[in-house]
């Protein structure tokens, strides 16, 4: 009889850094239907486009030619015309792109997946904002990075005090990019003022790294004037897509629907060509039968529709949040007030952990959130929380806050 | 003016062992309308189950409560009753398995990723064939491993023969596991015997490293018996799947469609555990509808009428490519005769680059092929190529064989 194997002594060095999504995991044990939970930051699927979906798939499905498209390997970069589209959404912000500038990927995620294999050597240092996006944090663990904070909005550090930092991590070790939600933010809302979006560009050119945009709420503006994007601002600097250090990550998940798992990266060619061969080695292609569902709807116009129909879903939302947060909150407690997208960022009075109360609200006042711990790379943050209104009603939305508030009272 | 930024000095220490895939990029030449191919293995989309797969889209998405799911972010393991489903099916392999022996991954070549992230630590060693799937040394290769190869029917090594090589590659460097195509292998088109297969876990006993055992072609056995699964016989001698040491990947790739990029992975709930947090931070879930529509298409014995289909219709292929071979090849010229799957695996005579004979081909033949080069983790292999006749027609089949015989006499 054969011995058994020990896993853990043969999973790989960085397998030390890879924890659980508290926040997958929690979202597990709070889909309960008694609770409201503000924990997940999911779209309402009362937009999804399922009947125009479905008559999507049965045009792709139906000519014989088509349907062996549909159903058969395809290019690692993904759907030409797909990727023709996207060059043109970039067009219009500002982002003058063809479509060798954009390769598809499994949403988001994935992206962020690629950008840390290709420019993280372990030990080199990521710039994120404390908090950020935990599944960034996620995504870039598995290539063992040291972090350090960016504040772009005040920034008090030299480039040169980010260098010498990075450079006592490891022999050789550099700071590679700086990541960024600039768009209503996960998780906090917030949305990075022009003058920011400056200083990091400046941030990033003294420093010569790469600046990864994330902007998967940023087509969900309630209100306020849209800032332009991160890319656009530097390629007018620097002259071309081409010589851009920006790379932009757009998703459809948050205005199609997350279950196609449909994003893309839209930077430099040379960059995508190698972001291709990550597609090619990670899994070959994205479905190129979703990759066709998506392009046909948002074409013709469709994309705005769906956009439109998202704000008009989601402010009312946020604004019965924010109404119920002025009205049951204590002085004590501050939020965020986010233009647009998915999340409220609270923070509690000094002491008071977000996971101590995520106990008390479940099992007093069957509400869940986030406790903001999750999103800081460096432990901080104990005494926030994440509040996310995509999901539940208005009426969940106001009764959930005033159950949750007398928890603070 | 900003000064560009330069991408390659700021890519990470794996990306120089990134290539593309020559066959990929070959692909997109090849794929003229004048030139008999035998160079992709990719499966005949006469077999597509296009209008099941139309009714399955327009199933998942007519409920409004199903269309939400099928469109909404899911849990990274995957839909339950795909899940489900395989665990039956690998209990028809002889491996015991239950829904959480399982995770869903996009197609095995992700399989393949996630097993490097997870095991590979830069400079350990992976055990391969050689020749062997030029897609799993690609996958292999963002984690930077050494390898050294195996020959499980003709041992000649020790183990501590292995082991020394491995630990001479760097401090702390181990070999981590022995990767294999067992049933009609890509690129040979050769079946591993059940004394290879004992030999192979016998092997992997002495050194205590897992097994992966890539079985994509497993399903199109045209003749012969079916061999067990190296998994099958490790439970059998350990007593447990949870204890195995063998990994298996199997796909719907090659029996439903590719394009639906739907595989997964069994193995220890303790190994599975940790793949879904990989899975969660690579891309978070595969799309739920894709794995609805999956589950429609091989539950209820279809999978069994499927397979059956593809045997039928890429057995005369082999028989065609095999007939050919043996009225047109000169001497010199051998192959294997493979009992499935999609590929015949031909040696040249010494000093034949299969390269050079794929620009003749090409230009006087309008035959392709893939040289075997591209299979060999040590750079050997230049006179052999790689048929595959899954996609031509018989007839094609026919006249390619004779035009690429004419060329090598």
């Amino acid at each position: 009889m054969d011995a058994a194997i020990e896993w853990e002594p043969a999973y790989a060095r960085r397998a030390e850094g890879m924890k659980a999504s508290e926040i997958r995991e929690l979202l597990k044990i709070l889909e309960q239907p008694d609770i409201i939970s503000f924990a997940g930051g999911i779209p309402d699927p009362a937009l999804f486009p399922a009947q125009d979906a479905a008559a999507a798939y049965a045009d792709a499905l139906a000519r014989a030619g088509n349907a062996a498209a549909a159903l058969q390997y395809s290019v690692s970069e993904g759907y030409a015309p797909l990727r023709e589209w996207i060059a043109g959404y970039m067009g219009s912000r500002g982002v003058p792109a063809s479509a060798d500038n954009v390769v598809i990927t499994a949403g988001s995620q994935q992206a962020l997946d690629f950008l840390g294999k290709l420019l993280l050597t372990e030990r080199d240092t990521a710039l994120v904002t404390a908090p950020t996006y935990h599944g960034a944090l996620q995504a870039f663990a598995a290539y063992e990075p040291r972090y350090d904070t960016i504040s772009p909005e005040q920034t008090n550090r030299t480039p040169a005090s980010y260098r010498e930092a990075a450079r006592k991590a490891a022999p050789g070790a550099r700071v590679k990019f700086a990541y960024v939600v600039p768009d209503f933010a996960n998780p906090t809302g917030e949305t990075l003022s022009l003058s920011g979006r400056t200083a990091l560009l400046d941030l990033a050119a003294a420093l010569d790294i790469a600046v990864i945009e994330d902007t998967a709420y940023h087509a969900l503006r309630f209100e306020g004037e849209d800032l332009p994007a991160l890319q656009a601002i530097d390629v007018a600097r620097c002259g071309s897509l081409d010589k851009s250090r920006v790379v932009y990550l757009g998703t459809f998940s948050k205005t199609v629907a997350p279950g196609l798992r449909i994003g893309w990266i839209c930077a430099s060619r040379a960059l995508i060509r190698r972001l291709v061969l990550l597609k090619q080695a990670s899994d070959l292609n994205a479905p190129a039968i979703n990759q066709m569902v998506v392009h046909r709807l948002v074409s013709d116009g469709r994309h705005g529709e769906l956009v439109e129909r998202a704000r008009a879903q989601y402010r009312p939302k946020r604004d019965a949040m924010l109404a119920a947060l002025t009205e049951h909150m204590p002085a004590s407690v501050s939020w965020t007030r986010p233009e647009g997208g998915f999340f409220i960022w609270l923070t509690l009075p000094n002491g008071v952990s977000g996971a101590s109360l995520l106990t008390r609200a479940i099992d007093e006042a069957k509400v869940a959130f986030v406790p903001g711990a999750a999103f800081f790379h460096d432990g901080s943050g104990e005494n926030t929380i994440r509040l996310s209104y995509s999901l539940p009603d208005t009426t969940e939305i106001a009764s959930g806050v005033r159950r949750l508030a007398a928890l603070l009272r």
